[in-house]
């Protein structure tokens, strides 16, 4: 007996036995397969239909696509079983089984074959289903809507074609809507689809419905490996061996007349997360047209005074569901002929500000526990709730206004198409796509962008679904946005905007702004601010903030930073005069020269660490000592090389010198970080008397303050004997001096493969270690940041490595150094700090991995505190199983 | 009772019992004292005496200079003793017990205070030595020599001004000898010495003997912190916390009359090794003058006639100690009226020719095992035997001294460019390049050079690298050297040297000599072959040779290689007009074009490696794939770039362009290795093909051939899986068209941090793992060699690392990584075959830790396979304990 491929909805329970869990029943059915199933067995309507399992799928694409032996069999059989219920027979004309074909893998896909509906028709079929509704008209509309999707989908025909065809057509009537077109405009229209399909295709639009349908499947088996879906699963990681499912489901029809109707709705709203129905849908319409945005939908509260009785049973319906999977439902539903039928139910995807509110009020409504609402959230969708938004107070030159598809404010340069926002986007210039549609084909550009304004669509439109999946602005259906594509440029309401010019949108308001508009910093309050607070009642790790001045501790402080894990001293030398002085000291020739030279920087450091310490009262803050390579600090062009040397009296000629001298040819690996500081220890010796200097100060102001002093670069513990002997002496000094006691650590970072590598030996010195994985990323992969963009994106592409190492902590070798490092150092000192100040320790898989490996806390940019926070709680709880 | 710090000669049984072995007989009393303990329990003629411990020395040294509790009674009695035995005793007018005070480490060591002679001389026990001997010129001129030394090694006074006086004095005689100095004279001679003190120091000559001996035991122990002593312990990797032993010997008279004498002697010649007493004496003189060179000392043959009877009883005693250390001894002996007395015994320095022949001759005698005579010989003084030496006979004119960056000489017309270097270099014509410094466009100028002389640069330049690698002689950083490109001339020190003038430089002491120097070439024959077959009979790992073209591959073999470790393609592609179809892939905008360039590489590289195959017939040859960045391959000036536009029908702009694009910030860590490969796969297929149709060129000659292909700069399993895709891919091809079955491999460089911790994934794939630790060593210290020299120097003087990592491997981090990598690679493939070719390789303490590490073989440049043969072998044999 072959194995089983095939289950019927109602044969839910047999695919749990075998999967062995609801995860694995996901897996195996898909999460729509998986969904239809389960409400077919909460009794709800759905209409009969059966799935294809992901294992068949993966067969298929590992046979050379062919059905795996017994799948077809499996499925005729099951066609019966549907048949039997439903009394009508696939491919009879008296009274024609018609079936939807969807894909549906375990992860919710776009870019992936979605629906063939109508599918069993054909000439006879369709007499048969004209004659049996009594309405020709609606039979030619199912088979032109049919013809027209197999042919895209299926056959793979430009859609274009089809809907240049259609336009010509609805523009001979008289309303111009595609339900104005008469049973005759639809024959015609059939006909010159199914020409263009022999034409492009060089076949005959297949008439067997057997045929029909398994031409469907494999169509939906082989859209798994599609370029848009394989670039879908790279950006978000889903693995690739999982498949897709096809589910078999018996055909309703919301264009059976204006008792008729096809919706989308979400249990609460995916934008705000309100508790209220939330959705849109068409009367006399079928599926594709409400995502395609043919017409523009209504939203869902209108169907409660259209056809109050199904709205009233959508909306029972629910709240059942919502009470089943304890989540914000995202729902399908077609209404034939006033009956209600479910075609879809799971969990509803929703920007930051939803997902923080839902999660909020469910604990509220005791449907869910903190520890899960805790888990609910995606740190990685706070980063919405953490981007600024358009100034209140400013005054802003609105051009147009629509739908607040996907909340936060963008500001970049107008683009048109998708590859050119891809081009500028690579190169680092900020861009907003603007399209009047967006399709899954723009995905690449629309990752590039910071956010897309389109001029039509529905809150459920391509660009608005896509927009929140990534956390991107998005104002939709702007219906004032007259595009030009051939002109590149578009008008809105008299003012015309050029390919190139800036414009600001809104997507939490729906405003589109000429110009860069003003931004303001966001705020921890409300749902965010108590989620926050049940995040730190289950996390036991730290996070503290990499911040160099007073603002940016203050900010990461607003933020809840638990103190400052990385200051950069160097970043203050830049102001103002300090450079000059920086400058000097490079120039020095002797000791003397350069102790003359730190002198004068001395106080502008104590008064910076000053200000730090006042900020971060009664928290520790690390101060790393210099660590760029000196040539960073001195100019490069001849006039300001010029004016230095008049400026500090040296001949211009010792400036052109000593920078050639500084020349390196591998400055990552160079002469820098405590290398300076054990060649010019005076250096080390004026930042220590800085730091201490300002700990006295600060002191008797009532601070609380730690200063944890930290010598970058370190490969060996040798080098940070000399640094830490410096810094003791320096200290004592100050005590000494002042006859203010206080408390400090010398510690280092570990940022050279070495330095994890003899972690033990160092830790006899080290009072506390920071892993720099930025560095020890460059190091480990041998591979320069600067340079990598020329094969690392390739190298993510083709997935050579899961992710970008810099961006996602590379856990597997810089883990294992991490690891390793923490283990070797706690050897020797079993209270060792232990902690990361990579960008890395924003990112919430490394801020769970830092958890796993023992640390004691991870230090990340202030705007990305609370994401680091909320994924430290969520590692504390555990891995909580989730849906991407 | 306090510990015992003092040890009469006699107690050489109770101090053996003490340090537990003989080796810790020497650490416990020095080399000094424990020869002359052996000598006396050997019953030799050596004076009484006694040695005060080296840990006396480290408790002086910790303990603020005070003498630990119990020493100073502890010497005193075995003053006693000595006295007892001698009759005389110390400070007695009457009988004068005279003593030599003088330092003793475990490695003899220069720069330390060596000795005082006289001690206890006095103004009344000179009286006494006077009226004893009946022979006041001789106590006048012991007391002359005892304050000279007091004075200067004690007391601290420069020796000059002792000389000067000296000096002086002797011109005021008929003979101008010391010899020819009167007793008077020798009194006003004292005089002026003890008012010279007196100005210099503020203090008297000691008068009492005791305080004497006090102030020079202190004085030997301090001296262990000397300056110099330091700087040799650090250049020669001795321990700083030896410390030093003080011997305190009965003084015997080699300046009483023309009856006595003093000398050094060596059992057998140390430059030669010749078979036969070799040293230098002096009739009526004390030790000081031997070294001193005041007066010329005679070959000790002399003494044979002059005292025949001492000399049969120094050659017996020379035989006997030989023969009871199985080692060359280094003696020293004075002659007392007729009478000899043994002053020191020590295993005897020698040069790497003596070295060889000394070992061969002494298994040849019996005297020593063939493992022994491996074990005997240091690996590094070989390299002196590996390189032509200019004949130590010739005199020479040398203009200017830079650093010694690849050893031997070679001598040649002057030129100033590379393309003219090679020019003339294929006319046959010897030529020396000299550049201010080199680059890898100069390759081909390198290649046909004899040796190269630059201006700037280091140990690591570019033209010490590659002069170390092609075995050819540099001299680097000779900072006189003043080059004026555009007259083609350069000046040292006044000296103006023109384009085709001839020089001869000498890599081994940094040398540059005018003119052409006599030079004589090294052979593998006679005394040396026969030592290296010994080495290779106890030797178990392989030895390999980084060998890029067939001659150095001969080279290679003629030295004994077993197989080529490493040979770098792209040094292939420098050669005359390669680089111009290399520089049309690079310029290519399509795998086509790409293709169509690589094609005309195709049969150059086949050729290479077809030639390689033949030299190797019978041993492995490993292949790396190309390796830099492409930007090394790009023309830089003006000229050039125009004409590659004109000759290979590009706009020069376009050049220009892709130079900018190429340009990187870390090169080190940019587009190289097999990144190049991965991102254009056709260059990998090329060389593959190239490879393999020259392995089945050469199979159908009948050469036994291995090709491995190697992949570099791999950081994860998927790169080189889709390498090595590519390489199995296209050997079946080459299998197919040919129909000639070949063995080979594929493998990987292990270069980079996350391949040694990924190592047993990366083995699933790679059938081969070598260890590239140049590049190793740069990323796991976050190190670039280039640039290294700012702070490195610095590094190692004041030992933050022991040794400089890219000349001695750093087996505690990198060696970790290559321990760690093993292992892994192991752990996953059993027979992995894994072996190393950095330059480490040719480093012999480097090669013994790849011994332990369990690696199959190392590989180096051809020039250093017999050292790391010998190396190799006596990591087999265990660390022998030999006398540093």
């Amino acid at each position: 007996m072959s194995k089983k491929w095939v289950y019927l909805f109602e044969e839910v329970e047999e695919a749990e036995k075998y999967a062995g869990s609801w995860d694995g029943v996901r897996g195996l059915l898909g999460g729509k397969g998986a969904g239809l199933a389960d409400m077919t067995r909460a009794g709800l309507p759905v209409p009969p239909g059966f799935t294809i399992t992901t294992e068949a799928c993966n067969a298929f694409l590992a046979n050379n696509q062919q059905f795996p032996e017994g799948m077809w069999e499996q499925t005729l059989e099951a066609l019966r079983k549907i048949e039997e219920k439903t009394g009508k027979k696939f491919g009879d004309p008296s009274n024609p089984l018609l079936v939807s074909v969807r894909s549906g893998a375990k992860f919710s896909m776009p870019g992936m074959m979605d629906t063939v509906l109508n599918l069993g028709l054909n000439k006879e079929t369709l007499e048969g289903l004209a004659k049996l509704t009594g309405n020709p008209r609606f039979a030619w509309d199912a088979y032109r809507r049919f013809v027209q999707l197999f042919g895209k989908i299926v056959m793979g025909v430009d859609g274009e074609k089809f809907e240049h065809v259609l336009d010509e057509w609805k523009a001979k009537t008289e309303g111009g809507q595609d339900t104005d077109l008469t049973t005759e405009m639809l024959q015609e229209i059939v006909k010159e689809f199914k020409r263009i399909i022999k034409e492009e295709t060089g076949k005959d639009f297949p008439e067997d419905p057997y045929e029909q349908l398994k031409m469907a499947i494999a169509a939906v088996f082989n859209s798994w490996n599609g370029r848009r879906a394989r670039d879908y699963r790279r950006i978000n990681k889903i693995p690739d061996d999982l498949g897709t499912a096809v589910n078999i489901v018996t055909m309703v029809f919301g264009n059976m007349g204006w008792d008729s109707a096809t919706g989308v709705a979400f249990t609460r709203n995916p934008s705000t997360g309100e508790k209220k129905l939330y959705g849109e849908y068409l009367a006399n319409a079928q599926g594709e047209d409400v995502v395609a945005g043919i017409r523009t939908p209504k939203p869902i509260d209108e169907l409660a005074k259209e056809m109050p009785e199904a709205y009233r049973e959508l909306q029972e319906i629910a709240d059942r569901l919502e009470r089943h999977y304890k989540d914000m439902q995202d729902l399908e539903f077609t209404i034939e002929r006033g009956k209600l039928y479910m075609l879809q139910t799971r969990t509803g995807k929703r920007t930051g500000l939803a997902a923080v509110k839902i999660a909020v009020d469910m604990v509220k409504e005791g449907l869910i526990d903190k520890a899960t609402a805790v888990q609910r959230v995606d740190p990685n969708a706070l980063d919405q709730l953490l981007h600024p938004m358009i100034d209140p107070n400013a005054e802003v030159q609105v051009i147009a206004t629509g739908l607040p598809a996907s909340p936060g404010a963008a500001t970049g340069k107008v683009v048109f198409d998708a590859d050119e926002a891809e081009e500028l986007g690579n190169k680092g210039e900020k861009v907003i796509l603007v399209r009047v549609e967006t399709a899954p084909e723009d995905f690449h550009g629309m990752a590039a962008a910071q956010g897309f304004l389109t001029a039509r669509g529905g809150m459920t439109s391509h660009a608005a679904v896509v927009a929140r999946g990534m956390g991107k602005p998005c104002v939709a259906g702007a219906g004032d946005v007259l595009i030009d594509y051939e002109k590149r440029q578009f008008s809105a309401n008299g003012v015309v905007v050029r390919e190139g010019d800036y414009i600001t949108i809104d997507g939490s308001t729906g405003r589109v702004i000429l110009g860069q508009a003003p931004v303001v910093e966001p705020e921890l309050t409300g749902d965010f601010a108590t989620l926050m607070e049940w995040a730190d009642e289950f996390r036991t790790m730290g996070v503290r903030a990499n911040a160099d001045i007073p603002r940016d501790a203050r900010v990461a402080r607003g933020f809840g930073a638990e103190g400052i894990g990385l200051c950069r001293t160097e970043h203050m030398f830049f102001e103002g005069d300090r450079i000059d002085a920086m400058r000097e000291m490079i120039l020095a020739d002797t000791p003397e020269a350069r102790r003359k030279a730190l002198a004068k920087l001395l106080p502008l450091q104590r008064s910076d660490f000053a200000g730090l310490f006042r900020e971060m009262d009664g928290y520790p803050v690390i101060i790393r000592t210099l660590d760029p390579p000196l040539h960073e600090f001195l100019p490069r062009e001849k006039e300001e090389i010029e004016a230095l040397a008049k400026k500090i009296g040296v001949p211009a000629q010792k400036i052109y010198d000593r920078i050639e001298q500084l020349h390196e040819f591998n400055p990552m690996l160079g002469f820098r970080g405590c290398r300076l500081g054990v060649t010019y220890p005076e250096i080390t010796e004026m930042q220590a008397r800085a730091i201490f200097e300002a700990t006295v100060e600060v002191k008797k102001e009532g601070i609380n303050v730690f200063p944890e002093v930290m010598i970058p670069l370190v490969s060996d513990v040798n080098e940070l004997n000399l640094q830490a002997e410096i810094v003791h002496r320096v200290a004592k000094e100050v005590m000494e001096e002042t006859g203010v006691e206080f408390e400090y650590k010398v510690g280092t970072m570990i940022e050279l493969p070495r330095a994890a590598l003899l972690a033990d030996e160092i830790a006899q010195t080290a009072e506390f270690f920071s892993f720099g994985t930025n560095d020890l990323t460059q190091t480990t992969f041998g591979m320069s940041r600067d340079d990598a963009g020329r094969f690392l994106p390739l190298y993510v592409e083709r997935k050579i490595l899961p992710d970008d190492p810099f961006q996602v902590l590379d856990q597997k070798g810089v883990g294992k150094l991490v690891q390793m490092g923490t283990e070797l150092g706690r050897k020797t000192r079993p209270d060792l700090e232990v902690g990361i100040c990579g960008e890395h320790g924003g990112e919430p898989e490394s801020v769970k991995f830092c958890y796993k490996v023992g640390l004691d806390y991870v230090s990340c940019s202030p705007y990305r505190v609370p994401i680091a926070k909320l994924a430290a709680a969520q590692a504390a709880l555990g891995e909580a199983e989730r849906d991407k």
